[in-house]
This record gives structure tokens, sequence and C-alpha cells, in this order.
């Protein structure tokens, strides 16, 4: 297989694997974890977290309990790092909201952050090519938190006929109308609004890209985010407007954190295991 | 309230919450994480985790997947840290095992420690005495890892009517033989090898000391630290000899770590809840 396995711990009645593997896109090693809930050879079916800032590889399989839901299915999770790691690159490492770990998923095009932060095209050509020709998985979902969230909606979005289903717990819905989303897509992707409307959830659904299956979207009230950062009811508006269906789940009392993840993980396993088994 | 919560995050239909208060018996601010599932008035047992080497009391509530096992219940599960923290003692932050973190629960009677690791009062004084007197809860049970897992069978054997049940996963049970155990023992306690019996479960099982309802244990057959420095299988020839009802589950296959514990927490919060509800 054209990935290693650095680590695995017995979980349930599988495995959680730390892995990593050479990315043609980032030009760099990546790393990943991922729950194998039974045999390997017997996995018929993926799920891509995709975590938010500041978070690497290991924090979602840690923290959100998921192994649970998971055990006695034939669908893993896979959960990559949120960015290329130790390029040294101008600015990389001085802040939380760009540069190590702050991706923002997006196929960067300015300046040095253009030759290694393709997490786009890491994600949607060498993730899934990973799952389709190493493991045999042609069934893959999409998921993700705040700003992995986001990048679950936009890589969801733009790759239709690649994933069967998409949820996102407290995304940034409208990342070219936030603050992160507008630090990190200048630093990336320069000036042009235009080009950044490409990784707009909002602005895609705007623009009429729609999917079949309804997405799936839960937001704490308690977010102490989600006026100023993530805007989730500009993206129910823009769904309800261009006919796009979205179960909104807005959850009153909980917070931005895991302790929120945790709570409805089991929700949103059991959503896109039901898509992932229609197809 | 005689404690401070921090925060709290809504998790499940309850809550989770990490605190400080004051302890008599470690003359310093302690800190600790609870999971209270329902309304705090409504709560009426309590389990208290130990953690082990290294952990403070972040690491159970953030990665063992308790609170889906509690959700529903009047019991809450109270987590402390490890040991006192920033005495800037000798010695206290030089190594993983000893000091900071990896106070073994004892109450320390050897120089500068000798006044504040006075951890098995903490236990047994101030965080009781926290849950009777401030919440009201009388029903108390006891579980841990390693380190902790060690502390819990210590504390439970020699309090019996204080703890309605004692579980454990991997926990050293024979530290005055093990080098985790040795080091820790003679940095805190002096030379005397008969201090060091009082807090060695396998010497006051042998001792005769006897609780009335079964210890449950959880092992792990590919734990790293079995064989140098856990040594389970000593704990239950002593159980079997002495005639202290022992449920020892050996597990093929799973390691030391949190993704062995979230795999069988809900069968030990399970054990807990039925002593706790028959007191």
């Amino acid at each position: 297989m054209d990935f290693e396995i650095l680590k695995k711990h017995k979980s349930f009645d599988g495995e959680t694997w730390f892995c990593e593997h050479s990315s043609n896109s980032t030009k760099t090693q990546m790393k990943f974890s991922a729950f194998v809930p039974s045999d390997i050879k017997d996995i018929d079916s993926s799920i891509i977290w995709l975590s938010g800032l500041t978070c690497n590889e290991e924090n979602f399989i840690t923290k959100a309990g998921v192994q649970k839901y998971l055990a006695g299915t034939n669908t893993l999770i896979i959960c990559p790092d949120t960015s290329p790691r130790g390029l040294n690159l101008d600015g990389e490492d001085d802040s939380y909201d760009f540069g190590s770990g702050a991706s923002f998923y997006v196929n960067a095009t300015k300046g040095d952050y253009s030759k290694n932060y393709q997490m786009y095209d890491y994600i949607i050509n060498d993730l899934i090519q990973l799952l389709k020709n190493d493991l045999g998985i042609d069934n893959v979902s999409i998921m993700g938190h705040s700003m992995g969230g986001h990048g679950a909606l936009v890589l969801g979005i733009r790759n239709p006929g690649l994933f069967k289903s998409i949820s996102a717990f407290s995304p940034i819905v409208n990342p070219i109308n936030s603050p992160w989303g507008i630090k990190a897509f200048k630093g990336y992707l320069g000036e042009n609004v235009e080009e950044w409307k490409k990784y707009d959830a909002y602005e895609l659904v705007k623009d009429g890209n729609l999917v079949r299956n309804t997405i799936l979207i839960d937001q704490g009230l308690n977010d102490e985010f989600l006026q100023t950062q993530l805007k989730t009811s500009l993206f129910e508006e823009i769904c309800r407007e261009m006919g796009q269906n979205l179960k909104l789940n807005m959850r009153e009392g909980y917070d931005h954190s895991y302790y929120f993840i945790s709570t409805f993980i089991e929700e949103h396993i059991s959503f896109h295991i039901n898509s992932l088994k229609k197809s």
C-alpha cells in the first residue's frame, strides 16, 4: 500500500490508525488518522473528516468518540491533517488562523504558499486515490468542523459526483465575509474576490451549484464564533432561495467545542451511513 | 459552593465542567473536571476517576467518551488533577514519572514533598467533602487508569465504607515491585518499604483487607507496560488466595491507551451505576 501505518491501536472491534503518505499535491509527507471498524478487506465505504483551525490528524479521532458509532459497520473514517507542515514559509507559524493548521482547504495561488498549500487537490486527488486505489473504496462522504465544515461544504458542493453526502458542524459558510476567511483567502489567493468565491459555500449555492442529497448541519447557539465568523443563517437563506435541501439543527446551549461534536456525532454518522448504503 | 466553575460546555443533556477549589490537604488550588449529566440538584451519586502518569484533569473527560454512558442518569463523574502543581520543588518537573502529574495518590512523608503532595488525603478528605457538603452526594464509587488504577484500588480497598465499588483499567497492582512505583515511593516516602505497603493493592489484599463487592479490572494484553510495571496477574493470584472477588478481563490486542479505555468504559460505568443504585 502506498501509505505507512505509523501506529495502530485496537479500538472497539477495529483499529485506530495513524498514517503517513507522500502527496503529489502538497509535495510533502502528509499525515492522517483513520478508524477502521472491521477487517480492512471488508470495508466498502469511507467518510472523510476535515478538522478546524489549529487541529491536526489527531484531534477528532481522540475526542469525538466516533469509534463507538462506526463499530460493527464496514465504513471507515479518515481524518487528514489540516495543512502541509514544516515548510518554513514566511509567516507559516506566526498565527493560529493562517499557515500551519489553517489551510482552509484551498489551492493557494499566491507567492510561496502556491507551491505546497494545495489542500483542495490533496483531498480531491491524493486522499480519494488512496481510498480508491489502495483500499478499494469508491463510496465516500465528507464532513468537518468549523474551517473543516467549510471545507466539507465547498469540496462536497463542487464535486457532487464524488461524495454521496455532506455534513458539517459549525461551518464557516461564507468565508469571503468572515474575518478568518478574508485573512486566509488574501494570503493564499491574493486580492481578487472572484477567486475567493470558488471556496465559499454560500457563493457556490448562490451560483446554482446544488447537490441532490440533503446537506446536514449542526450549529450550537452558544457558539462564540456564530455571529462573527460562521454566519450559519446566511447559508440557510441561500439554500432556501435556491432550492438546496438542508437540514439545519440549531442546538440551544452548545458551543464550538468537541463536547458539542461528540454529542451529535452519532446522528451525523447515521446520516452518512444511510447515504453510503443507498449507493 | 466552595469551588469555582472555570468553564462549562453543554454535552449531551448535561454539562462538562472545569473547576478549581482550595485544598486543605495539598495547601494549593486543585483543578478537576466533571460531567454532570442532569440538573445538579437531581444528582444523587458520583464516580471518582483517577488518571495516570502525565495526565491532568482534562485527559479523561475529553478522550474516554464517558459522557455518552452517563447521559440520562443522575450519576456524575469527577476527575481530579493527578498532583499539586507549580510548587517549584526540587525535581518536580524533571521527569514524567515523579512530581507534577505523578503523585501516585500517596501522602508524601519525605522532604519538601511532604508539605503538599498529600494526594491520598486530598481525594479521601477534600474531594469527598466537596461531593458531600457542596453537592449533597453520599454515594460514591472510584475508578482509574494505570497510576490512577493503582490509586483507585488502594483508596478503595483502604476505605471500604466510603466507596460502593472499585474498578480499574491497566492498574499498577504491585507498585513496590514496579520500577515506576519504586522510584515514586522512594521519593515520596523514603526507604522504609513497610511504609510503601500501605499504598500497594497486592500487599493490602495479602494483608487481609478485603472489600465486599467484586472489583472490576480491564487489562489489555498488548499493553507495553503489562509485564514490567502493571503485573496484573499478581493481583489475580492474591485475590484468589485471599477470597477477594475480582472480575478481571484480559483483553486480546488492546494497549495502554485511551483507545482501550474508550472501548470498555461503558461496561465500567454500568458496573458502578449498578452498585451505586443498590446503596
